[in-house]
């Protein structure tokens, strides 16, 4: 198989949008097909990452829309789903398109438009990530599953509700930084801890928020990337795993099973160690959810993850900063886009251009992008090919 | 690349079903497994086909459900959408996941559960995979558009209401002998013109069924599939093309591009022309579809598509056999399900496994799976293996 590397990426700001979801995602598509400095005319395939359009905005059958709306040609159009990964997903469809040589210039975007719904609906259709039967029918929606999960790893690793909030103290300054960051505010400590309860012990500062984005990457063989792009990102690896989706089946429900088996893999694919990163994007749709994945990831040892946020060490600044870009608390989660903006994240941190919140030294990135309460996962380990 | 082969296929029969997506999906699943002769614990990676699980069911995130549910492991779950092509999509991704090497045993199924809702509602949830702005928001539905199409394709070439009705007869009277075909019955030219009318020109028996189903397929590489199956089929070629999705901005509707892109370059990457193929399956969700299917596909010439029913060449026993399954029209059309199936039927009938079916000495075999109206499409050749 080929070596895999990004020649364009390109993501909107996340927030309430005035575009509709087409048209979104175009904007992106084109936005990434000039950063790659190639013609519309040179894209093979195109993959889409969206999790509900027909819920949101009425419109399913979205992959070949977005395209045509942004002027390809007769290509391949296929949407992956898989939740909150569908992001990650395509992003993996994709570089297996170019490795395998199927096809040499692919469009990956992703898109997610959720400002149209109220929160109680917009809760709902999030719900369906989970199982149906023994979780969404009865009312459990993610804030209520991710605060069982929180319960349970407070439990076993005596972590505390300060703990958490300091990922959210955190982020929010990440986000802060972050022009297209949907929460570009920060937050202290004590704002997290008595913001209004969600699902206890989560509370609002804890969350989330609920955002319309879009984002997209352009991926060619290495070899023939210096030829577009003068700082080239190379995909070392890109690993996708599963597990049971009900919390009931699982085993444990203080990590993510998926997480480890998908990081392992792309370790080893990649053929780096977890000290050889230097920054990461991680998947906290909750303050719990970073913690988890720093955790499962294998950063930390499982029940000592909420150091990295406590003792600075994934701060910008810190040895190994985590969600420099805000992270989905304060960046915003537009759910089909969040695993293709993790990625462009990291590749304008390993491109050097990533302004007030720049890694310095960045070379090797990781993104850890998940689906529902870890049914689905994807890692991707990217480098800079300079 | 590596040639790749189907080693297992299975398919549930159509109608309305007791289970729920879930257990459909997984049943299948189990059932093409079995048929590979390979334990569960082989299958490196499920990809699902499913057009609207969350809004026929409330189920999203389908794949690692269906997954966990026929017992996998915790591989790497991918669902595609592509509308009405969403199977076909799921198996080109299957495809290239063993042909590039990613993988050697891989599952591939489509699913959908439609019974659960009214008609109108049904008729809304399909809408969406038109175009929003300009078709299914102010209430074009897909017999509206295919009913534009049918009369465009009168108007150009001299079609009639006869011609279209002929194929109604050829398919029911196909799907008479294929007991798992949701409509079981012959009809009469005269039932099929006389039929209730739900958008001019077509009539209730224009129309396919609103079915429940799925259908599952295991692929592997070539070289190995011999171990597993006494009659494995291989994969001739898989593509994938699409179109602008909107009627409004096609130069003409009398014809699908998609489809003629899909075929020719299916039919060069195969080697075979047309007149090689020994028998298809084709995309019937109106009667107008398999016409202009027969002539996009370079089948008949345009506007000759009619000839193959009206003198009995695509009926089985005829030079051409079109559909032997009964078509979407009369075995039943569960979305998600569909393109899997037209594989699974392809796979029976090279495999000489097709009883009263059966269409003798067939060694080459044609599947046309269309999204939307004609925005994305998927055509495979098989070939008998043995």
């Amino acid at each position: 198989m080929r070596s895999v590397s990004l020649i364009g990426a390109g993501v909107t700001s996340f927030g309430v949008r005035s575009e509709g979801v087409v048209r979104l995602g175009a904007e992106i598509c084109r936005m990434a097909i000039e950063d790659a400095g190639i013609g519309l005319e040179r894209v093979e395939a195109f993959f889409l990452g969206n999790f509900a359009g027909h819920a949101f905005t009425g419109q399913n059958h979205l992959a070949p829309m977005v395209a045509h709306a942004a002027g390809l040609g007769p290509v391949p159009c296929t949407r992956a789903e898989g939740a909150c990964a569908s992001g990650g997903l395509a992003v993996h469809q994709g570089v297996l398109a170019v490795a395998s040589g199927a096809a040499d210039f692919v469009l990956v975007a992703g898109v997610e438009k959720m400002s149209t719904t109220t929160t109680v609906e917009t809760a709902e259709i999030l719900a369906a990530a989970g199982d149906y039967e023994s979780e969404s029918s009865i009312g459990a929606t993610f804030p209520a599953l991710f605060a069982l999960i929180a319960r349970r790893h407070m439990y076993e690793y005596g972590t505390t509700r300060e703990d958490m909030a300091m990922v959210a103290v955190k982020n929010h300054a990440h986000g802060y930084l972050n022009p297209d960051a949907h929460l570009q505010k920060k937050v202290t400590l004590e704002e997290v801890l008595d913001a209004r309860p969600v699902a206890d012990p989560l509370c609002l500062l804890d969350c989330s928020p609920i955002s319309d984005g879009a984002a997209a990457v352009v991926l060619c063989p290495s070899e023939m990337a210096p030829d577009f792009h003068s700082k080239p990102v190379r995909v070392l690896s890109s690993v996708q795993a599963s597990d049971v989706p009900a919390l009931s089946d699982k085993k444990n429900i203080a990590g993510f099973q998926a997480t480890r088996r998908a990081a392992e893999e792309a370790f080893r694919r990649a053929r780096v160690n977890p000290e050889d990163v230097d920054l990461a994007e991680v998947h906290d749709c909750f303050t719990i959810g970073e913690i988890l994945a720093l955790e499962d990831i294998g950063f930390y040892r499982k029940g000592e993850g909420s150091q990295g946020a406590g003792e600075g060490e994934t701060a910008l600044g810190g040895s190994m900063p985590v969600n420099v870009s805000g992270g989905l608390k304060a960046k915003g989660h537009p759910v089909g886009a969040t695993g293709v903006a993790q990625i462009t994240e990291i590749t304008l941190q390993l491109r050097g251009d990533a302004g007030p919140r720049q890694v310095r030294g960045a070379e090797v990135g990781l993104v850890h992008n998940l689906g529902g309460s870890g049914a689905t996962c994807a890692v991707h380990i990217l480098a800079s090919d300079a």
